[in-house]
């Protein structure tokens, strides 16, 4: 596969499956201990990596779960900091060196949370500013497994999801089943880049757990690492406006998971099939992801289309000769 | 000013004051009979319109208050409505005809939820489903005055908003208020849109309670009612992915207000015109906004926005020759 290191792919996704004691020790600790809010804290593509978990709160949880976004929650605060509850905070980040994030790791600790850090570097600011941090292999990105770990971990243990313990068992393949997701992926991913060298606009679509990752691929991929034009929409909305862009050589990329959501993404994917040529879904259904039981598949969504577009990227990268690592601005200039 | 009918702008907005009294005894009943959990729930505009509120209630309240996309809630469902808690769900519909927002309001009363409508249309369908509607002139919009009746009167019935009271009371000058705004809007407005006559995209910031209104005015003005390409951005996210996209002549659009959050819009801005020449700010700081206590004018910054930018819409239709109105597919085609 084109710029894939499959031991290190293995290696990485596995050093977030290691991780399952500790993760449940916490939610344990934090159930013990009674927890009254659980704000889930990023910037940008980890930002957009909380929003599944968030969701999966609202729908199946009691507890109070708000995603955050690093830089707002350090000058608008949050009751839920102020309130004198208990509140625990997670960050993620894969450099460990996120401005936005260690400015609000600190907010956070001075407002009395627990925080807790996933990252794959042991000497980063991340690291060694949360009160517990838990690493992996350098670069291992997503963070959706930790976060099932958790999240799952917290609501089994106050009566909200039953199957966690299935589930959790599980992942422990899904180092090889998203190694295969991507080799499957390949050729797809191929054929995408080739017959979209020229595209200089995506409209992109997704809804439930999916939503978070379809701001993630057209920010954080298509605008920041492709300078690309992109506009995104929440399946949910997409009738409520965006809709009347689309023409017939609009390049709609639609993100399909299997979750309870997936007759919204549907809709519109039949409704932008009508107007444009040039109609792309992504969906996980088509991956058969070995072991991995019927009932956690939706779950999984973000994770398999993470493999998925990893591929998309890269090939990308290729047929446009525009590096993922390029920036012109962030990083490189001050500001 | 351009197709602007100060009588009605004036009897619309004042026919919105005048649901004080009813809304707050509405506040009140909510707040004796205890309420657990409080969902504002919407579908585009209508959906970006109470996203300030969800906002307000983070920073402020220990009442949960959740924003949900209609058609959303619908498949997906939310714990406050299957928990046995006491939940009340909100409504704003311009038409009172929004299909998604008709099934939500379905589900919420099946699930056993208080149901409340906003709407200009005594004998709609969102009118007559609710619980209890609230009618104000036809086409008032936004809703913001409304709402600020409701979760100002909640909050302060819960001790956590104590200048409720004067808030209110300064509303009563809004209609004026906000006429001035438009009137002073004007000569702006009209100059934006000539300079802006053949601009295909825009890349709009906003941040705090304006980033509801920066997604508005993307997907709901920009994109659907005049078919432009945009990307919109929270000024919190703005450094972690879309400014990649600026260059030199990149149609800047900041939205910025008054509240907590001013800084990092502040911020964007000034990285936004350090790179493109055509960096334009809505700033609410720049309308007296005569009898309006300085501690609330960052309240307000929706409702002064919405006036501004109706302003810029109105000119942007007409040096465009594209009306407001005209749309190709959203209740023109059926999906």
């Amino acid at each position: 596969m084109l710029g894939f290191n499959e031991p290190e792919f293995l290696a990485q996704t596995a050093s977030a499956v290691a991780l399952r004691p500790h993760i449940e020790a916490l939610a344990d600790r934090l159930a013990d201990d009674g927890l009254d809010a659980l704000l889930l804290v990023g910037a940008g593509g980890t930002y957009a990596q909380m929003w599944p978990y968030e969701h999966l709160a609202r729908r199946l949880s009691g507890l109070d779960v708000r995603a955050a976004i690093a830089a707002e929650l350090v000058v608008s605060g949050d009751r839920a900091l102020s309130s004198g509850g208990r509140t625990a905070a997670v960050f993620t980040s894969v450099s460990g060196t996120t401005d936005d994030s260690i400015r609000a790791i600190e907010y956070c600790k001075a407002a009395g949370a627990h925080t807790v850090g996933f990252t794959g570097q042991a000497d980063s600011p991340v690291a060694r500013l949360v009160d517990e941090a838990f690493l992996t292999e350098p670069k291992t990105w997503p963070f959706d497994v930790q976060m099932l770990y958790l999240m799952g971990r917290l609501l089994e243990r106050r009566g909200e999801f039953a199957g966690y313990g299935k589930l959790a068992d599980e992942l422990a393949g899904i180092p090889q089943v998203l190694l295969e997701v991507a080799r499957q992926a390949e050729p797809m991913a191929a054929a995408f880049a080739e017959a979209h060298k020229e595209t200089d606009y995506y409209f992109l679509v997704g809804g439930g757990n999916l939503w978070g990752f379809t701001y993630l691929y057209s920010m954080c991929i298509l605008e920041e690492m492709q300078w690309l034009r992109t506009t995104r929409v929440h399946s949910a909305e997409f009738f409520h406006g965006s809709l009347e862009l689309l023409e017939p050589d609009t390049s709609v990329l639609v993100f399909q998971g299997e979750d309870e959501t997936r007759p919204l993404t549907d809709r519109a994917e039949a409704f932008a099939k009508r107007i444009s040529r040039d109609v792309t879904v992504f969906d996980t259904r088509d991956y058969p992801l070995e072991g991995v039981s019927p009932e956690f598949r939706g779950l999984l969504a973000p994770l398999v289309l993470d493999t998925v577009m990893g591929r998309v990227s890269k090939h990308l990268e290729r047929v446009r000769g525009h590096s993922l690592e390029l920036r012109r601005y962030y990083r490189v200039m001050d500001y």
